[in-house]
């Protein structure tokens, strides 16, 4: 009901200030028996934590993952599986400047009238931090995926006006060296080095960039997704609006695709093998779901993020006590966002596709 | 969890197939003392009906909602809300070329496999006939927002390639009269003649076009969405994306936000009266949401609806025995969703709305 | 959130009041393709409905339940199951006696506070008529469970200070048997013929009593309920303390396993064909239950009803306006609710184990 | 769904197994600007931690809880509360007495049918350490129902077949007193010493005794509960029912008022000050719950604890292996539970109270 926890079977609830003792999250039905790895786990906070490279904060904080329950000789037991990160850096600094002011684009004013009370130190329980618990969940949910062969795939296609060509490649092992080996996290080499120099200028004029990121995911079974409310393309749309900065999604043909006509649109089904457990399309302006059920097909799905926030240039705004002010950004901010939040949707995608997997089997019941 | 049930505090459960017996809603949570007007209820569900002009379906159904519970001396009384739409034209027809068939890009495979069992008359429960049930319920939550003050209007912005220009008044009942003077529902009066005549020369050639929608929703309180994962924004995203046909959602700046910079796209605050409690902000880049939480502005939201599958037009498809067949679509179906499912758009954001205001009273008790 | 609905996977929303347009439910997720009998619903709804014999209200209502949806030539389809049962006798009646009186040990002043307005025909809301859609949806369960060859029995075990000797059979078939050969429903027929004479009196009395009613539920398979805090034993208790008048539950050893000692008390394991999968305990203070978990041993529990509220009596009261009143009973009532609470104990617990049964499913997924 | 979560709006989610690193507790949707005092919280887990007096486990652990989230400068923030309580003893035991064995009326043998894998480690996630998860957020919650001067006292009323005599005095603050001076936490003195000496006589005779708790709750608004499935006392069976080792639950009159004839039991209005919106009854069979709702009368009720199942001498059971062998309990338990309980008992009815207060929130949104 307050909102922090995400997924019914599945389920995640998220806890913890950008400064305070820690931030963390609870699992709460997932599985007995999966293994857990948590090189893996830390390997996939590592693609978030901030520092990576030139063009994301300059900020150091390892955000290592610990496991507290729900783990026992390195398979989970059913039970709830709570992991703890710590805030390394959480000592009390000089907030004056956001304490009393109403930073632009930000939660702080929201955040004050809702609860009439404010964690202002780096933004509190607003702050992106919170999206490392949401990781660290995302791995155990990719763990759980991986035994059906489940494969997600999200990579940065769009910086400020700049947007990556479709991808040739299907093979996810590959496209992810691709991606890895730049720090833009695109999976195209050219336009990965287009965006690297335009976020960098960015950066140096003290301003801050929008940017898109493309998701693929493989493999799904037919029949994830719980007409009429919970299609899974709705769940998918919620879980990605609910990350920070996300200010549009889209499936499949999405906003283009109310451009077309349904001759053109219709996806039309074919079966080399004369096998009707595995149809497929010819085309896939689905995005893979049908009706809001998995149809078998690829699941495509698309993200547009705001430009950050915080820029480090002076702007007016109003004090808590209602006068006319100014703001300029201080610390080490991101220039664009996307690059660490390509591993942010991964998670979000891991956690709708394992609460959706684990939903369809109770239909199991009666077969 | 298996999906028929929209809100937390609001709640609606829907019910009924497109040729069943009925179809139907029960609203649990729905607060006492609630005016219930069931004329207002019925003119909100004759803008969804079928046959409403010549570029909507042709079918004839009155769409009449009768109140079963819930209301008593024409109030509500705190306890559950049912709704009855009985289906008029229930009779067994012909239905051997979709029975048999799976229709390309609609829902009948995926249900199948989900299921196991299919209701393959007129769709079932995958028809949007589904959506009069949250018509019927969307009319009640605008009657309980009302009381706030909180008004919602929808309008049709695109069929296909048109797009009408922003709007210029932001008077939703001018805007209303606008819309409703026109057969599309676009508030642009030279647009929505142009769309006209896009949509009926689409139909004259039996196929089909998408459109776009878009929302304003004016005097939300400061306060509404709970973070971190029921912001308001990815409710709104949710409920939108649930409507059947819909495959992009997109809240203030949305994709095109994703171009800007920092810069230009920060909301300032100002105050023109020096009273802390009603801050406005020069732009509304944010759609009057900030930290998932409404902060006064006016809301504002878009979404894009595929165009409908059935076309009155040969395709090639795959029959429940795995063989290669063609299905030709028949009856009577809308050429374009978007001119009737304004009045969904604004059903569903009443949902939401109703249900993120109950959820807010809950912050009062330690007030 | 607003109380209407029970449980999680097979979830029910009752709503309706006693003398509205009609009462209903909606089922969902009940699973696919299970064979619904409507005899055998109206059979389950003739146990509850009034005037069935001379010990229980004469009031004549048919309570015939018409499947709405979800049901296709015969089998669900894993949509939403809505039932309706119509109010026959709904005219307007003269009701002045408790509109301005608030009735002892009713809920007419509770909810009057509670909603600020109150349907106070015939109780409205809080009348156990609206058990009646628990049993059709209990039916369901019941068709549902009768799969997994799950029984379920219940009987009056008590009224007054008439306590019934334990069950010497187990024998559901041949207990069931006997039951119903009694009005009272006890199955023993000594005491049965000692209660039915008991509640004569008091009814000619205008008085009323409590009584108790004893379940089985036989055929449960290990591993249903979820701890920690929906153990299946927790959910029972809350299904049972739901019903009206319902006041005491008590599971396996009960009240009266509070006294033991550890030693006498334990459930030795045993196992006479050395099969792990297939443990038994020598005794069963458990109840059928460990750790909230069933261990596959007869699930046992009692309930206490206590005496209908409604008497033939004048008895003190205040009314709406705070002034001190009399009130005298009318209409036709239950002396004794027992005899007709039966099916509805039954029905709530074929709701509770459906819902375990389906949520346990989800720990196959990593089989 | 997976069961480790409680509540509606206050909401708590617990972790942690018994010999794991932490156990732990999340409350989600604790209302803002909330005092947290934590001497306060201490003192709580203080009454329920182990090694407290010679009729308790002597095994020492200092339950100590820590914030984590959600508290800023002294106050609740309306963000999740995390509270963090660390293991102390977790090294590693010799458990092999246990790892192969199910011990008699223990969780083992469901853990390891339910979920296939199982954490024996001092029962894991069964064992009765998690409730001390419950008392810390109970503790938050009494600190919030103390605003509204809402206050829950439970004591031990009976220990094997002593029974104490119904209180005299309703002052919690004596009730309180009494029951602290002595370490069976019985309100009633003499009973008190009779309770010690039995139970000191059976834990010297390697035995165990079962026992009861009586609540009451004082100063309760009218209108609490949630019909008709979530009435106040539905939830308060579950919350209590939920707690280890407890087989009964009763409210008001009970059992007993099963014996009752409704010309007895009938709790007349009275209404001195002639003041409708302060109504009282006569007498108190209802327990201050009419209709599931609060009626503003003290709330009463009473749960039943089974003997603790692990006994200092050898009985029979069963090994993983399906061979007969024997078992023999090891270590420091409880002789009785109901000691240490009486705090369980008052945490989860201070989070039901606070779950309800919140929940009747809604109904003010439309006066």
């Amino acid at each position: 009901m307050a909102g922090n926890s995400f997924g019914d079977v599945f389920r995640i609830t998220t806890f913890g200030e950008s400064h305070g003792e820690a931030i963390g999250v609870i699992i709460d039905g997932c599985p007995p028996n999966i293994d857990i790895d948590e090189t893996f786990i830390q390997s996939e906070l590592d693609k978030r934590r901030p520092g990576q490279s030139k063009i994301t904060t300059q900020r150091k904080e390892s955000d290592t993952a610990k496991i507290l329950s729900g783990v026992f000789e390195g398979k989970t037991t059913g039970t709830p599986l709570a992991m703890l990160i710590p805030n390394e850096d959480q000592r009390s600094k000089d907030y004056s400047h956001i304490k009393d002011k109403y930073r632009p684009s930000h939660a702080d004013y929201t955040y004050e009238v809702k609860y009439g009370i404010r964690d202002y130190r780096g933004g509190g329980r607003s702050s992106a931090r919170e999206t490392a618990a949401r990781v660290a969940a995302g791995a155990v949910a990719k763990s759980f995926l991986s035994q059906f062969g489940i494969r997600i795939f999200a990579h940065v296609s769009g910086v400020g006006k700049i947007e990556a060509p479709n991808l040739v490649s299907h093979d996810i092992d590959e496209l992810t060296q691709i991606r890895e080996s730049n720090i833009v996290r695109c999976a195209d080499p050219a336009t990965a080095n287009e965006m690297i120099a335009f976020i960098d200028a960015i950066r140096k004029a003290g301003d801050t960039v929008g940017g898109r990121i493309s998701t693929v995911i493989q493999h799904v079974p037919v029949g994830l997704g719980e007409p009429v409310f919970d299609k899974l393309h709705a769940d998918l749309a919620k879980a990605m609006m609910s990350i920070n900065a996300v200010h549009g999604f889209e499936y499949g043909s999405g906003f283009a695709g109310s451009e077309m006509q349904g001759s053109e649109h219709n996806d039309l089904f074919t079966n080399p093998e004369n096998d009707a457990e595995k149809l497929k399309t010819l085309t896939n302006f689905s995005g893979g779901i049908q009706g809001g059920i998995s149809n078998g097909m690829e699941i495509t799905f698309r993200t547009a993020f705001k430009p950050v926030a915080t820029i480090m240039r002076a702007q007016q705004t109003i004090s808590r006590e209602g006068e006319t002010t100014e703001i300029t950004g201080k610390g080490r901010h991101d220039p664009c966002v996307v690059p660490r939040a390509v591993i942010i949707i991964e998670a979000m995608a891991a956690l709708v596709l394992a609460d959706h997997l684990l939903k369809n089997q109770i239909y199991d019941a009666a077969r």
